[in-house]
């Protein structure tokens, strides 16, 4: 196989990604926000515990009366009652006193620490206590959590759970994200037939659309699948003519190497104003990548062999859409590092991609053909190979990106 | 604080968990699949490929026809024509002959290997071998892939993008799944506020329930939220008893605490046939969880403080959410392994669940109170500390468990 122009991963997410803009903003309600990236830095617009608060359940206290408390000589300080949960104190402590609190209360004036429950035990009107406090243990100051003002979650930042939450706490209940692209899915290939039909005479049912979108379905909209379009420049390019309005990405699968003439990069050579940025990867597998414009809008073409149509999506389309919704984190990253149960051979001059199948802290590469789809199933992640290793020995820690 | 009954971690996946049944299964379409349970042991209905498969571009071959071939030497073929694409070869191939194939193509009777085109090079009707091809070379045989009889998915195992493609390249297009579980969400406590309400007198809005949705929504048919219910367990209980039926899974958020006055379990325990299975768990933060059953029906119980409440979602909720849909791999396990930036302190005798910040290879501490949920919005993941470990020296590996 010849490649027009081969790209190295790391050229293409820094040099190629940032010729496309990310997409427009809008707003959601915060509860359909999780999965979506802020389109904006997001401010604190108040204090966050807007009130002195404790943190334990125990007896509020000024801490210099407290000093050299012990089980042996405990001080005895006077209970001047409790602060009601969910409430302003309505009580100011003096020397010598104390006032019960629980996890959450309003810390009294006069107070500026909290001992435990455990380490002080009540007398009738009086708690002895066992332990010194220090100024502030136990007690939440105004503005510990978040301060107004503050950036609480950057632009282009995902959007997890734990954002979410933040939002609300601070009463924000909608929130301005990069809107999800949508996407269209082209599969190509006169071996193929529609997944409902039967495979006669070489012919094979159409099958990377429905992984690609499984894997992808997240970061988008939506994932829309066109028929299947045969090997034909002339057909491929009326359907790229008739959508490309319509999408912000379009897939197009197969059609990316020799043996299919090509046609994928002649289809979309015919627009005016196209360009094939790369066409081919320096990376095993997924090789027969194609990335192009037509003016502003991106296509990428996929391999048509199943497991490098599944890598190339892995590494490059789902980054790039991370990029289209304003990510700057959006490259690959290994989850932790685990340890190479055996040898694991690889070709000097180009990353390779092993999938592997891991036990405990131990993964074990699975070889096969690039066309063996169950391989993928039976593999728990992949390992990257760097493209100056000719493998790495058994016992030797490898960067572990989980499927 | 005190607790009844105190469990530790691995106990409760392996011994509570198994108190419960996982849920019914489902027939859902393929398309729709991704992220469920197979309920069953998926068979392969046929081989892949089920036909004699070239896996490149090239020339169809006998294989002893191409011994001793190179460069200087090549062997010489003359050229029976070409296997067109997606279609029976209709060619069966003599010795000294060989026969144009693409990739996918169906290898000709009589071939046994092919040689890829960059080792051939065509002279008019023949074509020269620059090296040779063991049997079997470049050729995917009738079952390689999958054996029609064979497990393809096993029962339990989670349908990713990869299972999805497998299926359908079967023509396997409905699947048999658990069906995900039904959740309701209990906020409770009198210092809560409604998220879109103004919070005064030291209230604060309620936002646990949000956080955990968010974390959970994936592995839920739904996840419905109660509006908030007052520390009282008479009315708590009565929001039990109307929602039991409708529910496979009940999460009180809050009231796990002395400081409500523990009154979930007082909720829970005034039911006929309910039994608290633990009140508490050796770790930090998240130790005020309660998990409990009424008849069949399981109740979780979460801490009302922020990080404890997320910890406790991420280790209990959804493992068991995972286990309900018949998963065998459901209990949290590291990515990988990174290395800690600084020294890490811990308490032994509890495990500790630090937050991390992630830097490359290097992760550094967050330390907090359990009531920040700023620091889960700064965090990458967490750390885990192993009880038996007054933490661990910068320059440790650390097991990663990514958020």
């Amino acid at each position: 196989m010849e490649f027009l122009r081969l790209a190295k991963r790391e050229e293409i997410y820094k040099e190629y990604f940032p010729l496309f803009k990310p997409l427009r903003s809008e707003q959601v309600p915060l509860f359909d926000a999780p999965g979506y990236f802020a389109a904006e830095d997001i401010i604190a617009p108040e204090d966050v515990p807007y009130f002195p608060r404790s943190t334990v359940d125990g007896y509020a206290v000024r801490a210099q009366d407290t000093v050299g408390a012990s089980s042996e000589n405990p001080v005895l300080l006077k209970i001047k009652g409790e602060v009601p949960m969910a409430s302003r104190p309505g009580i100011s402590l003096e020397p010598g006193t104390a006032v019960k609190i629980w996890t959450g209360g309003w810390l009294p004036e006069g107070a500026d620490a909290v001992v435990m429950l455990e380490n002080a035990s009540l007398t009738g009107e009086f708690v002895e206590i066992y332990r010194p406090v220090a100024r502030g243990e136990n007690v939440l100051q105004v503005g510990d959590d978040v301060r107004a003002g503050e950036v609480i979650v950057e632009r282009g930042k995902k959007l997890r759970a734990q954002e979410i939450g933040l939002l609300q706490t601070l009463g924000i209940l909608e929130v301005q994200v990069i809107r999800k692209p949508r996407v269209l899915l082209i599969p190509t290939g006169n071996e193929l037939v529609e997944p409902w039909q039967e495979p006669r005479d070489g012919k094979i049912r159409e099958t990377n659309s429905i992984t690609v979108s499984s894997l992808i379905r997240e970061y988008c909209e939506v994932v829309k699948r066109h028929p299947i379009v045969r090997d034909n420049r002339k057909e491929l390019y009326e359907v790229l003519r008739k959508n490309m309005a319509e999408f912000d990405l379009i897939l197009i699968s197969g059609g990316s190497s020799k043996g299919s003439g090509d046609f994928a990069v002649g289809a979309i050579e015919e627009f005016e104003g196209s360009e094939i940025l790369y066409h081919g990867v320096y990376i095993s597998p997924g090789k027969p990548t194609i990335f192009a414009r037509v003016k502003e809008k991106p296509i990428m073409g996929l391999p048509g062999h199943p497991v490098s149509s599944f890598v190339s999506t892995y590494l490059f389309v789902i980054p790039f859409l991370k990029y289209l919704q304003g990510s700057k984190d959006f490259f690959p990253r290994p989850s932790g590092y685990l340890i190479a149960g055996q040898d694991i051979p690889s070709k000097a001059g180009r990353e390779e991609w092993i999938r592997v199948k891991r036990d405990g802290d131990f993964v074990y590469p699975l070889f096969s053909e690039s066309g063996i789809l169950s391989s993928l199933v039976k593999s728990d992640g992949l390992v990257r190979i760097p493209e100056n290793l000719e493998g790495v020995h058994k016992g030797s820690q490898v960067e572990f990106y989980p499927l």
